[in-house]
């Protein structure tokens, strides 16, 4: 994508094989800022503590975190805490398992002196890998769009619904949810966005909206109580979310809110679809709700909020009462009878255990 | 209700008849203070700009209004324009029209020296009738939450969920949807609240959760975006809400993102209760979706957002990227067919034509 005139990636990797820079997202969408991640404990620390965040994303940077990992030390009982430690830097993202267990089986059988390199070009495989499953997942998007379009007066516009960032920030490069609609843009097609802000983290307001404006995007960001009425009254087309988890018959973990934005469109017959890269997939879970677990994260995410002063600086102030406490589960899960179809690297699919079968294994090396 | 140990109300009428103290809700969680409005425009900007809110409390307060315009001019013309001119504050809210209709059927017919006192009575008499009302569906409600209980294993509280701010501070006392909580509360029944935080104005976060710490009742706050998820585990035994305008076969406006909570109780089997007083109800009216004007806010409600800063000092900051526009529909109707029934002072009645046929005329003078 191209940000302020250049082009860039929310995460890149050195040529020199020594670190990787990363877009520290939690200053968006006020302050561009990249960091430098140069060991593994800093790669655990920024995925842990949200400086980048998207589950494509996260399994990217925990596979340079295993390559830095074996420049410090590639024996096996490194490579094995290498990976058992960044796996539990997030607990939900199924691709992070993915992509160490990647990394782990590339390595395993490598003598410990080859590692590092492997490691690295390994890592940089998956990256690339993942540009090219969203620019696939934007294809296909895009003939949906484009089959939505068509049966819409002429000139006007299709009016799309997202949740969350399941952008370019969330991935190496493209998105997933947004490839088809910068493709769509890219195209000359007519796309508006509405823009769910995501409470409590406002990925939607902060990522989301800096790059749709940043790309030219049409949109404009709303409450996440706004969508069902939006619904009701015809201003929505299509809704499409990212997915950090679907299981074998097609439930979709995915950041809180999704489910009821899943509800309205069911209710008022606007098509719901899910961007599901394959590694997204995890085929040993079947019941999304009984068997996913649900990351708890701070309340503080939900008394206090950090923006932008009339001054300039961003700053952190209180919305609750000192008195009131609050919970914060950070996502729920999306019963596959209310989602359209998966949109995969491999075509549109739909969710259920049948559709599922006929994706292939997502690539092991 | 009790505040920091002294009784108050949200609105307290002058023993001179002269002002109005309301509390200044925009200050809230973070002070309490209250305003002096001693003339019907003063009532105008503190209804407009949300000094205070609620349907009800509304109500009161133009209703006083009135009786403040008497006292500058008592004339027929300046009685019409009084209620011309205070039902433009809010167009959503039943309440108001239904206030200000019953003030100008109760003066009109008297000689204009009489107006003034007049209109004081009455509008003291519709406060204190809002408080009976809420009591009344306080103890309807109470029963409901009784029989919840009955069903669940002992010991184990009752877990309810509300939206936006249909609390004490949306009526002269008591609350509409918080009524029965606040009676099961006194009456010694384990209840705990979740409270949505009700973006973009945030008035459960700073209403509603201010509300029910200052009466000891347990709660957290949620983001809106978690209330599926939770009826999903489990973790919500009944919904209850409050309405700004119910329609003659129960369809219910009230505060944006009601609906999404509606739809979810449905889909996990939640009773979804609205608290309704009968002047909230507008028989006029039957397809809500298509007749009742929604009002649309200002973006910067959703751009921006104030809270209390390190220092101690309310700072408002921006949100989004300075590029994106937001769109802010301040209220929603949820279809009639995913309320569970209506708790009126009169009763507890199901959200259909025939219901509501049952109920008697909210009072005239």
């Amino acid at each position: 994508m191209i940000v302020n005139g250049r082009s860039l990636r929310p995460l890149v990797s050195a040529p020199d094989m020594m670190s990787i820079d990363i877009i520290d997202q939690r200053l968006l969408p006020h302050r561009l800022q990249l960091a430098r991640l140069a060991t593994a404990a800093e790669v655990f620390t920024a995925i842990r503590d949200m400086w980048l965040r998207g589950a494509p994303l996260i399994g990217a940077a925990a596979a340079f975190g295993v390559a830095l990992a074996m420049r410090e030390d590639s024996r096996d009982a490194a490579l094995d805490r290498a990976v058992a430690t960044l796996a539990e830097a997030r607990p939900t993202a199924v691709n992070l398992a993915w992509a160490l267990r990647r990394m782990h089986d590339r390595l395993e059988g490598l003598a410990p002196g080859l590692r590092a390199s492997a490691a690295w070009r390994e890592a940089e495989a998956l990256a690339e890998e993942d540009v090219a499953i969203n620019a696939a997942i934007g294809g296909h998007g895009l003939a949906i769009f484009r089959e939505l379009l068509a049966r819409k007066p002429a000139g006007q516009p299709l009016k799309v619904l997202t949740h969350c960032n399941a952008g370019w920030l969330a991935t190496v490069d493209w998105g997933t949810a947004t490839a088809p609609i910068y493709q769509a843009h890219a195209a000359g097609l007519p796309v508006e966005v509405w823009v769910d802000e995501t409470r409590p983290r406002n990925q939607g307001a902060s990522l989301t909206a800096w790059e749709l404006a940043q790309a030219g995007v049409p949109h404009r960001v709303i409450a996440d109580n706004a969508g069902g009425h939006l619904m009701q009254h015809g201003e929505v087309d299509v809704v499409i979310v990212g997915c950090d988890r679907v299981t074998a018959r097609g439930d979709v973990c995915n950041k809180i809110g999704t489910y009821l934005k899943a509800l309205a469109a069911h209710d008022n017959g606007v098509p719901f679809y899910v961007a599901m890269p394959t590694p997204t997939l995890d085929r040993s879970l079947h019941d999304g709700l009984r068997e996913i677990p649900i990351e708890e994260r701070s309340a503080r995410e939900v008394t206090h909020i950090a923006g932008l002063s009339a001054q300039g600086d961003v700053v952190e102030v209180r919305l609750t009462p000192e008195a009131s406490g609050a919970a914060n589960p950070a996502f729920d899960v999306t019963p596959a009878r209310l989602v359209t179809a998966l949109i995969t690297e491999h075509g549109v699919v739909p969710a259920t255990a049948e559709g599922i079968a006929r994706l292939p294994q997502a690539t092991a090396p």
